[in-house]
């Protein structure tokens, strides 16, 4: 039997997520670089060593364990296969160190990252508020209120919100999201502000001065020394219009 | 200091949901009443005596923990508060009892939670497709194209893999999600099943034979003991127009 999670040995994490953009696979590679883990971005490889979209497709069809995924991103670890972002982030983190031993600490990691992907999926929705199946030019009408309505409601409530938490933490008030010092939520949070700063950079000139303690984190993120060789590196995928976070300019603040 | 959760003891579960509606605290409540835990619905106490909505806002307001709650459902033991549905549900299924100790079905009990609250989720944005402040009558040409989406393609690909884990699962196939025995998880499949079939009847009709393993597992949570005994008291709330799922004809298949 292959290795699995359970023999203690290092693993190798798989990860399976569409190539050609950072979506939702982001949120696990960025605590995987974090942590030095030893991974391979398997869709990212040649279609002849077993990478490219089929590979996701593959794993979709055939999954080995006894709980098939519905979608990626996808972790496999010896013969463990694991589906759904904030699981995959969460299993992560708690295992490579990035987050306290404490309980309740653990239990308000989770609780944080499932509000950033709460948003993700808003800042998702804006592009595609009828049909996920269909394209974003069949629901520009639909998209346009529902971008208006992210921009104007959602996204402030949320990102007040996660600032208001930031502030208010008594270990570490302004630093920390949790405890007193980093944890993989602030990972997430990273990159989710990257993600809204690309996608609405009007929105986001107007309402991030509101956010003077997520701004610092969002920095001290960035410069972690893993984290800033992979965002030099070619791993890291530029946003585009594949994504979940995508720029088009009619959906941002009017000029 | 209050009684906490690693005192051992056992605590008193304090739920503060909006009173009126099943609503997301519906998955935590039948995982208190699968348990026979010391509960109390905060907000369906009487005003009198701390009830009310005003009880739920005032903890959104005031909430002792470090990292305080977004939104309701929010579960308050001892000095601890949780907010989000899917971590409350899973830190209260393991807690209690309703999933085996072992890691991975664990986790993919998580898995399966969490993708029962995706569905919830587009069930509820059926109705708000565009902006989840307004009135579903502000958005109703919009929900009348979400809507389709969902019942064609939404609706039937998430049952049709939650059909697909149950006839697959290796230890018990067409009988249990995971492993060999009943879990939290089927407590929030059966509750996903009584709102889909209650907001979109005539879809369900169509749809539902597609379902017989999951038929039978709706049938077979509704009739254990202590869940029977709850639909039957007045604790259980109706469906109704306030909630996640709501029933407009219009949303529906046409007739």
């Amino acid at each position: 039997m292959a290795d699995t999670p359970s023999t203690g040995a290092q693993p190798r994490y798989e990860l399976y997520y569409w190539p050609g953009l950072p979506g939702r696979g982001e949120f696990i590679r960025l605590i995987l670089e974090e942590a030095g883990a030893d991974y391979v971005d398997v869709a990212r490889l040649p279609e002849a060593q077993g990478g490219g979209a089929q590979a996701v497709v593959r794993m979709l069809r055939q999954s080995p364990g006894p709980v098939a995924p519905l979608a990626p991103p996808i972790l496999k670890v010896g013969e463990w296969v694991l589906s759904q972002t904030t699981l995959i982030c969460s299993w992560l983190g708690e295992r490579l160190g990035q987050v306290p031993e404490d309980e309740l600490a653990r239990l308000h990691a989770r609780q944080l990252q499932l509000t950033v992907a709460d948003l993700v999926m808003e800042a998702h929705d804006t592009h595609h508020p009828v049909a996920v199946q269909r394209y974003y030019e069949e629901q520009k009408p639909q998209a346009l209120l529902r971008a208006e309505s992210f921009r104007e409601e959602r996204m402030p409530k949320f990102v007040d919100y996660l600032e208001r938490v930031l502030q208010g933490n008594p270990a570490a008030p302004g630093q920390h999201l949790i405890g007193t010092g980093f944890t993989y939520v602030e990972l997430s949070v990273f990159h989710l502000l990257e993600g809204l700063a690309y996608a609405f950079p009007r929105a986001w000139q107007r309402l991030s001065p509101r956010w003077p303690g997520l701004q610092g984190l969002r920095q001290r993120v960035a410069e972690r020394p893993r984290i800033a060789a992979y965002l030099r590196s070619e791993r890291r995928q530029a946003f585009n219009l594949h994504d979940v976070f995508r720029h088009y300019p009619e959906l941002d603040d009017p000029q």
